[in-house]
């Protein structure tokens, strides 16, 4: 099958390797409809993270279950799913306790830019949808698998509440989930900062009330303006650099929150404004299998659309140009048909 | 009047100064019945912290309103109060969020051990006793001022709840009002981290279940071994300390909250273990006048007695012997009686 490794920085190839087989009783085999390019899949990419040549890349995916290990009770050949990014067994003490992706016997996906996937804990943490779904849902689906998820834990870690001011740091496809799950969660204003036309018109079609395009202390001054000088009663902050992190804490108000989800990378908490203004942090990988019933929910009765976060499709066979995509900014995010 | 001041590291001096005097409608000036020296005084003492010489120190204090502004009108001389650390309006966007510690006319009390304290914003900051207490209960309404409600709000930072497994690090006069707070607030397990006998007698009567005199991985491992290998439900920083809060962090279960007030020194938070394991910190200065309402009824109705943390009580005449002693890990906490 074909399926997308990484060599190097900026090296991406689609290469033939032998179809994942059942290797435990609580695996199973997902024959691969759509996946994607995950943001922190440019991590490697770019030469931030480390890679090990030749290893398979990607961890978002829906499908269609090909074969289960014996110990998969609730799901069987042909049932479509949502394969959560994170595997969990669902029944742990960190599962029951809502860390889901703190799972005793958890593990990441991986392989997901490709024609079949391998999932573990299957049991744990697959979900299925009701029959198979019309073609035209399954980009939102495939949100389910990551970035929904991941910009609802983000609202959910900042504590977001009906009639809040919530400020959404960071024009990714997670920030943009972000700003659908503040509105979902009954913000009066969502308050997205971002330069980017294309993405400030999909915010706006997520529930942002506002946009807010400068950076910096113009950033937060714009923010100030708008909450009458109070700050903001929660901030998603949906990047992971430092730079991001500092714009979130600058417009939080005093006693508030700020969600992260995005993976830090060169981060360095201001702990004295933190102490001195009593701003939290709360957030990090996102336990996906625990909202997946309720957002599965929101997606299939329509609710929502978050696949519009994908504004590019491509064949898997193009994957390269893809990652080009996503590290020029040019796609916001990048849907792939095996 | 005598008042205590610092020169230098080490260097405390009681000195004659005059009586504060009323210079705003909203100040008022209090006859101090008792101070105390705090723990976070000690960073100037040992010249962790800049120090402008010959300024007054202290800044938790009860006592006896002598004059009020012409703005104050819910005091009036006579009245024993109960002043916050921290003063506020009350009123100001902060405040109604609960966030008075950064409230946007506050200060810092300073000058408490001595004779007469000046109170700015005193209608927001002050709370008054029904008459005037019992000697017995002066020591319990002194705590009130910062190390209650800062131990309390440490707690409530946590989110501590009924039934959890809470860890408090530090056992400090705040880290021992934390042992009181979880347990006021129904944790079913305390587990204080102390090595020294006397505390560790103080936190069991506070309502600690457990004492781990282990510190580092020796004490995680205690703590691992108590939670059944999961970890605490809440933990409480008392310290500021870099070594405190990694253990903290090292003892907190994937999806809990580590509550911190401790002002921080050389802290540099684990933010790849925060995000992996979804651990997030909340805290900082304690908005006790937020809290004092409710902790002052559980003070007068004698249900807690939170005074037990002063088991030394000097002469203000002795304040310097007052500061060696709690260097020295002597004395737990000073009260001192001008």
């Amino acid at each position: 099958m074909r399926v997308t490794t990484i060599h190097g920085p900026g090296d991406i190839r689609l290469e033939d390797r032998p179809v994942p087989q059942i290797t435990a009783p609580t695996d199973a085999v997902i024959r691969i409809t759509a996946g994607c390019i995950c943001g922190s899949d440019l991590w490697p990419y770019r030469g931030e993270n480390d890679i090990n040549p030749g290893s398979t890349i990607g961890h978002e995916m829906v499908g269609v279950v090909e074969e289960v290990g014996s110990d998969v009770k609730s799901f069987r050949a042909g049932d479509f799913v949502v394969v959560p990014f994170c595997t969990c067994d669902n029944t742990c003490p960190h599962c029951r306790h809502g860390a889901q992706s703190a799972c005793l016997n958890g593990g990441m996906v991986t392989g997901g830019q490709g024609e079949y996937g391998l999932v573990s804990q299957a049991e744990g943490s697959l979900v299925k949808t009701d029959g198979m779904p019309d073609a035209s849902m399954v980009a939102s689906l495939l949100t389910l698998a990551d970035v929904f998820p991941t910009g609802w834990h983000c609202a959910v870690s900042a504590g977001v509440k009906k009639g809040d001011t919530v400020v959404v740091v960071g024009d990714g496809a997670v920030g943009l989930c972000g700003v659908l799950a503040a509105a979902q969660m009954g913000a009066e204003k969502v308050i997205a900062m971002s330069r980017h036309e294309p993405r400030q018109e999909i915010a706006r079609r997520f529930g942002a009330t506002h946009v807010v395009a400068e950076r910096g202390r113009a950033g937060a001054a714009a923010i100030k303006e708008i909450t009458d000088g109070v700050g903001a009663d929660a901030v998603l902050e949906c990047v992971g650099t430092h730079e991001a992190m500092g714009q979130a804490f600058a417009v939080a108000r005093p006693g508030s929150t700020v969600g992260f989800v995005g993976v830090p990378h060169g981060v360095e908490l201001p702990i004295g404004r933190m102490f001195a203004k009593n701003i939290g942090l709360a957030g990090g990988v996102a336990p996906v299998r625990r909202y997946l019933p309720e957002l599965l929910d929101l997606v299939t009765s329509g609710a929502v659309d978050p696949g519009l976060v994908f504004d590019t499709v491509m064949p898997l066979d193009d994957v390269a140009a893809g990652y080009r995509a996503m590290d020029e900014r040019t796609a916001i995010k990048v849907l792939l048909q095996p």
